[in-house]
């Protein structure tokens, strides 16, 4: 497969539609961003990279970091982590208080926010600086030393999460939060505000596509099996509501993020990674969306 | 990959569940079936068949009935179906009301019992005796000419409908059902009464698992990518609230019924249909899930 | 109190607003009638007659024919009615399905639609003809001979009542509706269809307001307790979502219909009945309303 | 009336069941306090008190400080706060985030949780120590010097009131608080900490049964009006989730909490106020409603 002319194929289709959409408002140092942005990145299992545009550019990934969290805190506790988080799909708005309501606590799954609150909070219990080990864990991952979390973002995050917090204290009131709330919202708001860039996220998703091992490093993260169930969980829980509708046009893998950001994968072969800020109403990146829907049609490669 | 030997061993291995579990009662005709039922049968694309135990036992299909007649929906009205009926896991009760209350009587996907009724309703009107051409449709699919829907499970379901009769005239509020409800009950009652058994519905999904072209006819029935946009649909939404547990532990499209069939896909290598009647909590035969989930462990053939 | 000369200021003020609001349209047959119709009666214990305006105008009074359907109910059935109905206000719209679901198939309370379909289903039971025993109540309460229903709005109401359809068979599927659901939907909309003016309807209401007797018979229909109590029911769930603001504005134990009338008690003094038939977006009548307003402004005369 | 010996007996009668039902046990503090407790008073418009049993006995008030800071945020906003806080019954336990969502952070009514701190935050807004505001106006309205809130049972409140933060988190989101959530949340806590006794309680809610003016100053703190509305919004709203069959049973207007008491008033005639610290299920004191309701059929003093 061609992977650098295909990308380069995609963004000349896509040419049209970039920019359009809404840039993610609610985070007044996300806002800033130019919607006009759009970079792609596919780097294979050996480690070849090939990249469009803006791929090297480093933008906020937001809830893309719930992936890597999910990893790190699937480490940690094992399957005990599903007695905090479920497994299905929400069928609700991402940050909907109902669904806790009717289910004491548990969120659907650890890819909506309130499921990433109890990953920040397992991650609060066991390291003393949670925000730094994610980010270390992000580096061995990308093989990239240069990540760091943007504070003026994670500060900007922190000041309008009235949202998060309301979920975070309903949560703490059924005892699914055992740190202080403060404590795992300002974790979780700087998960949520790392910069990378499209190359080192293709990079730090191999670890799926190659079913529990870092190519680079060849280090087992987690087993084969465990690889294989994160990446079913991308497919039915990864992109918001719209997960139903993402899997029925691209078919791959996917978690997204309203920093315009989506990571996939094709397993046994790739990681892929597109970033453009202009977002549909169910908060994926517009462009994001139709480029990763043209690059399964282009090659035939999704999981089905 | 010696598909016998899995299947005997996988029918070894899960000896101790079978006959778990409880047989779905609110249908009594359906009731009266042992629990103790065990098949599974795998069909290659070549259209070699590999079975243990009840494969050839025809049982009732009931909600697998959703699969076909969504196939021929989606034939007949292309992506306008998708302004009827939406792509989405319900994250409800497989038969709540809720949802259609809060989306304007649109089911959230065509595998909830609401969403089967939009289908009814669509062959309906395209067919003067709907049942009848499922049942041809089956048999076209499965190459097999004994194909009926059992008149007594029909009508049993019917007399016991009334949540069906509930959410139909609910929809027909909304002026999403254009038939007169009690025909269209009629009609979405014989689908769920088709009797087959594991081989002929390994062999009727090969379609899917061949990328829309039926192997042992040659006939395409719908494009690769609606294929593969089915499958993900099945993936996403088959296995009623337990999808994303089922895509977590499994890995493979699938659509189960209270019957205790559940129909799975390997795509570009097989269909697979395990029976079971014991039902788990969310609906879905233990015994098959279990089957099903030994089937990729010891494979290794997850999508993912 | 000169209660004609009130009434005839009520009337003068509220000519500006008399043809606002929206007349029902979903009954076809309802649809048809002026919305500049306005008429008000006072009916004193002792049977004086105050009237103003259309008071002597029948018209169709829909759902405060729940409100007698109610008092017939509770002389059957006792308190055993209230394992069947709540008695707490329903917070949501009247024909909501989702509070069925969440309260396994127990309508909140008589006054909305499901409530009065287990009314219905009561009434159906116990009499071969429920909606000529319906009448037949009125008439007596009334002491007016010329009550009736009128069948072209029964009919009318009938073939448009998918809503109502859905919520019977959504009960029946909980066991909460006994008789065959079509029997109960035609018994529930006649006795919506019945027709009568604000005189008749005031006076039939006084059974009520003198504790438990017809005053014009003496005959005593239910207990002094009972009485205060369905008046209780009144207050907190007789007009609608709008029952706490009702009983903040008016004051007064009350029933509204989609025809535009409301039906209202001063204990121990009189009945009020006032119709006009533009509503307000909450399904009651705008003019009516605010002239029950302006009465307990003027006369002081709420229950506080 | 005799209202001592109408007291006594009802002491005599209610002694089985004084001591049954639940003590809260969600605020550490409250859970200390004996179920055995039953206190009543009756003061009359002219002064007159009666009193059985620990009527003289400080309790926690909680939930019946909403009542008073109703008031006092009516006097502030008059009419506009209504467009912060709804006037129809909850229809959902006194704490439900779902309401909140869906109606977009603007509470059903000033007697839920919610509602409550949309108060707390008015007179956040209007007073610079609004706690000593509250107990002040009580103090005038009580004629009564001597009544405080205790600090312990208010941080003890506020140390679990992780359900109250996630409200008010939630509707600050939705812009419906102004002030810092810590500094609502302490107020908040304060107000239900106050401590007082059936008869200054009972003597307080005067203003309410005596259309507006204090009866032992003469000072008119709100309209006649204003004071039927705020009765009218106690009756449909006062008792959590049984209002309306608090309503049906006792016929009063009343607001309670789980301290244990219930003040309730007879319009024209007097205060009421009773303490017995066992809760239903919905939280109103058990005794306590039953003491009401045979208050209310040995007078045949209910307002309907």
């Amino acid at each position: 497969m061609d992977y650098q002319a295909l990308l380069e194929q995609i963004q000349h289709q896509l040419q049209p539609v970039i920019g359009q959409g809404r840039v993610a408002s609610y985070i007044p140092e996300l806002a800033k961003v130019s919607p006009h942005h759009f970079g792609m990145a596919v780097v294979e299992l050996d480690g070849t990279v090939h990249a469009v545009g803006d791929a090297r550019v480093p933008f906020s990934i937001q809830s893309i970091s719930k992936l890597f969290t999910l990893l790190m805190a699937f480490q940690c506790e094992g399957d005990a982590l599903w007695q905090r988080v479920g497994r299905e799909p929400s069928g609700n708005p991402f940050n909907s208080l109902v669904q806790l309501e009717h289910e004491s606590g548990i969120p659907r799954n650890p890819f909506i926010n309130a499921g990433a609150l109890v990953l920040a909070d397992i991650l609060c219990t066991r390291f003393a600086v949670p925000e730094n080990a994610v980010v270390e864990f992000m580096r061995r991952l990308a093989g990239e030393k240069d990540i760091q979390y943007d504070r003026r973002v994670a500060r900007s995050e922190r000041d309008t999460a009235h949202r998060n917090a309301a979920m975070a204290y309903f949560m703490r009131s059924f005892g699914n939060l055992r740190n202080p709330v403060p404590q795992v919202l300002d974790a979780y708001c700087r998960h949520c505000a790392i910069e990378m860039n499209c190359v080192d996220l293709a990079r730090a998703v191999l670890v799926l596509a190659n079913r529990g091992v870092v190519p680079h490093s060849g280090e087992r993260l987690l087993s084969a099996s465990a690889a294989k169930r994160v990446s079913a969980l991308m497919l039915t829980c990864g992109t918001y509501d719209a997960a139903g509708d993402f899997a029925f046009r691209v078919g791959l893998p996917a978690k997204s993020g309203v920093g315009g950001g989506i990571l996939a994968l094709v397993p046994g072969e790739c990681g892929v990674c597109v970033w453009s800020p202009g977002l549909e109403p169910s908060g994926n990146s517009l462009a994001g969306s139709l480029a990763l829907e043209t690059f399964t049609t282009l090659t035939g490669r999704s999981i089905f």
